[in-house]
């Protein structure tokens, strides 16, 4: 039996600790001296209150201390949920989004680090709003490092332990062996980097006020900007060259960067997952820059630009972080179908990225072109090997189910999309970039579009999507299966 | 090491009947009384003299009678190729199709049973032409059912042995012992079907010629037809539900088609692949003629034209025939993405159709939704059933590998397809379409247009993934590895 009073517990800490953090705006706010405090203030005694109640009056204490696995799952999800339901106060309240549909759609967008706004004038907001939509991220990249760490692997989703510190398999070096402390290494990584890129940022063109929400933001592979243009605002090379290095390192696994912080250099080069991580969003860099170059006809005059660009798209989708320096889908239509693919890449496992990820990837092609040896050779068995080791064949199993199943939510959504009376395009554009928690797709949802012409049950539907693609497809699908709540 | 002139042989007997073949368009020429009687009868001695000579003189005949597994492949593969290099010869000589690129991409469409053309004016041709234009398609029926009986379980490709006659495994009951044997009842069926239908459509609206043609084109899963308009031109019910019907027979297991003769009619349902063939087509024929009912506003009175345009392109695009009764990308954008997605579908392991096929996605299914139990219960081992017996995870594992590799060409093929100038639409749509032997798809390569603005290398290209696609992927790819050549 589910113990739901448990569950309970669990959540209403989860929303009393973001009643805590949505103070933090009010400040904003009040240094600005913006209309907003109220409203902000209201949110978050409604938060803090409703999320004690949940905490201490609803729920109860676990006896032995151990949570089931569907407690596990039901948790992580609805965990989510109710975050980004009650996420939307600050904007219900202060009237800058008055409609909850779009106000969920943007708090959902935010907490799963996809990027995705139905704003369509961002630098109307308030700060103290613009504030908490940056927050909404950052705290969304906190909630995915604990749950790939402490989380995921326990539940045993999608090969996730293929990357895992803790868990036997290849990369099984023991980060730590208390999960709470691993969990609050990574966070003071996640910390620290922030306030490194804000300084760096607030010593460029930026503000300091655009500076804290951009490494906010893009430490969290988020995307959202304090500007409709996004990072097109920004031209100078040393701020959009800052943020692809920052937007490289969030979609980096935080173990390896902890092992490089601790001395441990090589082991980062050592990774399989990063070095292919490294490679192809080198060589993919490289093709977009050629063939922008020879699209734009540029000449070498405009050779940086045409680089930067390139590197900077390239970097911004396969982290999904989702910023725009410049209009991918206006070079030509091959571009377009590349940043269209690239949009199911994704970074790696153990960083705030979403998508299917470089480890599932390389697992998958591994693989296959070892069949190909299978096909030649039926009675051998021919095991997939990562960084030296044998992958288990239920892990490969698993990563192909994945991704398989990662390409059958796409092809349905995007035919229920197209039902709503989207064009093609736009249809599995928007489907791709919300599953994928990357933010801007292709087509009208391209990256100088927003999510505002969605038809409402599109934008629920697509926050679905949202959810599902952040927490690895089987976390909340598992909660459609018979299997799920037959189990005892 | 391979020996290429036991290939040879082999290749030079496929050349020497398709020669012997190639003079009945010769006597539909005489005939109609047509001018291009002397280029076909050219064509078939430069056939039979190529062939003969390749065979007796360059071939020798295998000392021990069996041949290398690597030998095998090149054969399958070599013997498409050289097939369609020698197909051209009516549409050369003729000068019907002075391009060789249009006259091969033309071939290959026919023998693989893509049914995509670059012609845009097809009744112009002569009758002769257009007889050895439907022959094409139906001698690569007898191809691919003789491949698939004897050949590919042999090789190990894809998955094949799941529906084997001889195999171990789900439908092992053994249709007869000898394969040989086994093709010939296999082909007589496919003969006497054709015959049966193209008696039919000669009672109805169809003259003689094109019943005979439509026969042929039908049963191969071709789908090309002797007039421009496809089968729009033929508006009466009877002969479009004839030709849905028929259809669908050839998108069934030939092994089930001979039972159910055989007086064995209850395996046909008792078969899981036919159930969910069967149960998948009516399923999506509903949904499109609801979708195109209320699209179309066509009320009552148009309901049954509703339903029959509906039932015949879901039909025809399952079963990859490619015949087109009414313009499917017209009706509504939700509408075209699934067709596009159905040219990922095909019929039935074991008949003349193309594309993933039905028991793979099946297996496939299956598989993903036993690895949501695998995720809840992880120390339990939970195999994939089929007809009541366990799948080998090997096999499984071959099937989702297979289509994934399916989906990564699909993708490589379309950013290709879209470097070449084609947009997005034309492009997937191109590639979609030729992979998956189908012949119309979506976009500017849609149902009422054709592929003669294609560049040049696009043709080359799209005839290469007919091949892949008709070849099971593997039996193709496999020669592009090391893993191949290596092999002692």
């Amino acid at each position: 039996m589910i113990n739901f009073r448990v569950i309970a517990r669990v959540l209403g800490l989860l929303v009393t600790m973001l009643g805590v953090l949505s103070s933090l705006p009010i400040f904003v706010s009040l240094y600005y001296d913006e209309g907003c405090v109220a409203p902000l203030l209201w949110s978050t005694l409604i938060m803090l209150a409703s999320g004690f109640i949940l905490w201490k009056f609803i729920g109860i204490r676990i006896a032995n201390s151990t949570l089931r696995k569907q407690e596990g799952f039901l948790i992580v999800t609805l965990g989510w949920v109710l975050m980004s339901a009650f996420g939307t106060l600050p904007y219900l309240m202060s009237g800058a989004i008055p409609d909850f549909t779009d106000a969920f759609f943007e708090t959902m967008s935010g907490f799963t680090t996809t990027g995705a706004s139905i704003l369509t004038d961002i630098e109307a907001l308030d700060h103290g709003l613009l504030f908490w939509r940056s927050m909404t991220q950052w705290i969304g990249g906190m909630g995915i490092i604990v749950m790939t760490i402490a989380i995921l692997p326990i539940l045993g989703i999608g090969g996730m332990e293929l990357f895992l510190a803790e868990a036997p398999g290849p990369t099984s070096d023991k980060l730590h062996p208390r999960i709470k402390e691993t969990a609050k290494r990574l966070w003071l990584i996640y910390a620290a980097l922030t306030a490194l890129l804000t300084l760096l940022l607030g010593f460029g063109e930026m503000g300091w006020f655009d500076a804290v929400n951009h490494g906010m933001t893009t430490m969290a592979t988020g995307g959202f900007s304090t500007r409709q243009d996004s990072i097109a605002y920004f031209q100078t090379p040393y701020t959009q060259y800052i943020i692809v290095f920052f937007m490289f390192l969030a979609g980096t696994n935080y173990t390896l960067i902890y092992f490089t912080l601790t001395g441990k250099v090589k082991k980062m080069w050592q990774n399989e997952e990063f070095r292919t991580y490294f490679l192809v969003t080198a060589l993919l860099a490289l093709i977009i820059f050629v063939a922008i170059y020879l699209v734009t006809n540029c000449g070498p005059e405009g050779a940086e630009r045409a680089f930067r660009d390139s590197l900077f798209q390239v970097v911004s989708i396969i982290t999904t972080t989702g910023f725009v320096s410049a209009d991918y889908t206006a070079w030509a239509p091959a571009i377009t179908v590349v940043f269209f693919l690239m949009l199911f890449l994704g970074a790696s496992a153990g960083s705030t990225s979403g998508g299917v990820k470089i480890i599932r990837h390389l697992t998958m092609a591994k693989n296959c072109i070892l069949e190909f040896r299978r096909v030649l050779h039926p009675r051998a068995i021919i095991p997939v090997k990562l960084n030296g080791r044998i992958v288990l064949p239920t892990i490969v199993t698993n990563v192909l189910v994945f991704i398989l199943i990662y390409m059958l939510i796409f092809a349905v959504s995007s035919v229920i999309m197209a039902a709503m009376g989207l064009d093609f395009e736009t249809a599995i554009g928007a489907v791709a970039t919300a599953l994928s928690n990357v933010g801007p797709g292709i087509g009208k949802v391209g990256p100088v579009d927003n999510f505002s012409a969605i038809p409402e049950v599109g934008k629920w539907f697509l926050s679905f999507l949202m959810l599902v693609g952040r927490l690895e497809l089987f976390t909340v699908l598992v909660l459609f299966t018979r299997y799920f709540w037959r189990m005892n």
